[in-house]
């Protein structure tokens, strides 16, 4: 393709496909809503899952040169490996953990794991690379057993620890004893272990008061403007991004009509229907199905039948849609369609409805003051 | 990065991701079988949504070099460019339609619009590329209204029209009236205009009978080893992929103690939980929350708790899980995990399950005689 051709290419992407627009200073803002939601503790970032979707070539280096985070979390080594050559001076950490033949990768790249087992942490011996450690403190997930925490504190080990932590099962319900108790775990492992960095709250564990928050707080779906599931979430966390369509067809509908396959919404009334380009292989799932809302002309419209694979049809029957056109925009998620509505339409929570936005929008990224 | 670190990444990709492998071999046979089922009609390729999940770039050329397959559908122009990098001399048709400012993209890239009402059919007049006009006769999508479909077909237009076509409602449902009335529609449309190739089957379409076929068939979901919901689909379509995970750690439980966010799972017995590295950031959706089914050790395990973003847990309690280690592999969906079982136990459609298709999979394609 020739420069021209490239030029057009863009301009086409622009006229013709749905758009995601993420706003890389709301993700800059959550974060320092959330730094500075605890006085002592620093803040890292977990930008694992190409940045909960919003995309880890623009969110890392967003964090990194515009505010004080200089640590990240990512799920396994290709991530990183990714991350590395993006920042080439940041801190990154490996949630996975460590297998045969990785140590030597982790060290080429300056990548630290999160050793999850005695066997990890017997694999790292001997690196002079600072690593993390992981004690599971009830969820049974990734992390040291009790019974291996208890002989992981009862051993000497030459390893290079420079951060502990834990993972909640469910901070987000702020009353819930599961928390107390974590805590409590927590709080005794660390005290055995002093002079290393510790580290226990995700986004609403940081919520949970200052005796939560240890040393380093690792927020992820608040960065990105979701909600983890509190009943009552902290005030100031902004969105992060918009789903915008465009109409490629309006039609009118006779009363008894239907639309989509299988027909399962019929028209009662003589109505006018749109068709908007966005359907379930862009991640809008057939949980919309019948049930989405959309916003346009200043209104709420709904989604009418099923969810086809690239588009959506949409009522916007009666006079406020009356100069709705072709082409165009329609809010599928941003201020008016909040992801609390589309999550509560579609029973997805926040991280699926992020984390399955699909490949195939056109990407704006709106920044202010990239250094 | 030099070819040491190149190759060196690609190892651990291999190793410490899961991965999707993806049989072309399997596509180019689905095509054969499909296009085998019409004496009378050519067949296409559906390739839209980065040919339903599976990579465009290796599908469509094993398509187009391996088989009598030399037309293409896709969704949008993005796409089609897309395609058009990769397949030079092929047909491309675009389903979404034509707008203001990009006719002379569509020539210049060689990519025949899909027009779907008269406003895109003026559009279009004076270009001597070839172009499809879609009639809809009764989904109320895209396409001429029945309205629109009279005026054009009493009406002169300058342009050349190289294919018509139209969608079924419910071809799933081989017995439904609704097939019929489309039938009779499309047949009285197709003889107004004799000489030009008319397409009216779909995937589940092609097997309502030779009658249905016309001179094009355009599947979609059965290349990809899919059904579009057929109660009784036909014999000898292929699994085309599969779902690889690795498990990253294992870990015995007590009685009582939980699995994972809210606890959803509780041990009933003395057990033993292995974590694999797939989560919805995956596709692999809440809706395997405790009901996923998983296969490894030659039998089937389940998903127990809420899937993670980036892990599941599963039970492998038991004798037969006895020789189970870290790094295993384990099968989410494939030859043992069928599309069928999978879209059971979650409620998807198997097209979203192929589309919803994660981007972070370690991507194995296998051809045997790509040319």
């Amino acid at each position: 393709m020739n420069s021209k051709s490239i030029n057009e290419a863009t301009d086409v992407l622009e006229s013709s496909s749905a758009t995601l627009n993420i706003d890389l200073n709301a993700i800059i803002d959550n974060y320092q809503t959330l730094a500075s939601s605890s006085a002592s503790a620093d803040c890292a970032a977990v930008v694992k899952a190409n940045a909960y979707g919003m995309g880890i070539k623009h969110v890392a280096p967003a964090l990194y040169h515009n505010t004080e985070c200089k640590i990240f979390f990512v799920a396994n080594l290709p991530e990183a490996i990714e991350l590395r050559s993006i920042l080439k001076d940041s801190i990154i950490y490996v949630f996975d953990g460590l297998f045969a033949g990785h140590p030597d990768l982790y060290v080429e790249h300056n990548i630290r794991p999160i050793l999850n087992d005695i066997s990890q942490i017997k694999l790292w011996q001997g690196v002079a690379l600072p690593c993390a450690i992981q004690f599971d403190t009830g969820i049974n997930r990734l992390g040291l057993s009790e019974d291996e925490t208890e002989q992981y504190l009862n051993s000497e080990f030459d390893l290079n620890v420079a951060l502990i932590l834990s993972h909640f099962v469910r901070s987000e319900e702020a009353e819930h004893e599961t928390n107390k108790i974590q805590l409590e775990k927590f709080k005794k492992i660390s005290s055995a272990l002093p002079n290393i960095q510790a580290s226990l709250c995700n986004s609403a564990g940081i919520f949970l008061g200052e005796e939560y928050h240890f040393d380093l707080l690792r927020p992820g779906i608040m960065l990105y403007g979701g909600n983890p599931g509190m009943s009552r979430p902290p005030n100031g966390i902004k969105g992060v991004f918009e789903i915008i369509g465009k109409i490629l067809q309006i039609r009118p509908l006779d009363t008894g009509m239907s639309v989509g396959y299988n027909a399962i919404w019929t028209a009662e009334r003589p109505s006018r229907v749109a068709l908007v380009n966005v359907g379930y292989a862009d991640g809008y799932l057939k949980l919309y199905d019948n049930c989405g809302k959309v916003f346009l002309a200043d209104q709420i419209a709904l989604v009418i039948g099923k969810v086809s694979m690239d588009m959506i049809a949409i009522d916007i029957t009666g006079p406020k849609f009356d100069k709705v056109n072709v082409q165009d925009e329609v809010e599928l998620i941003g201020s008016n369609i909040t992801l609390e509505m589309a999550s509560e339409v579609s029973t997805l929570g926040h991280y699926e409805i992020l984390t399955n936005v699909g490949a195939r929008f056109q990407r704006n990224y709106k920044i202010r003051t990239l250094t």
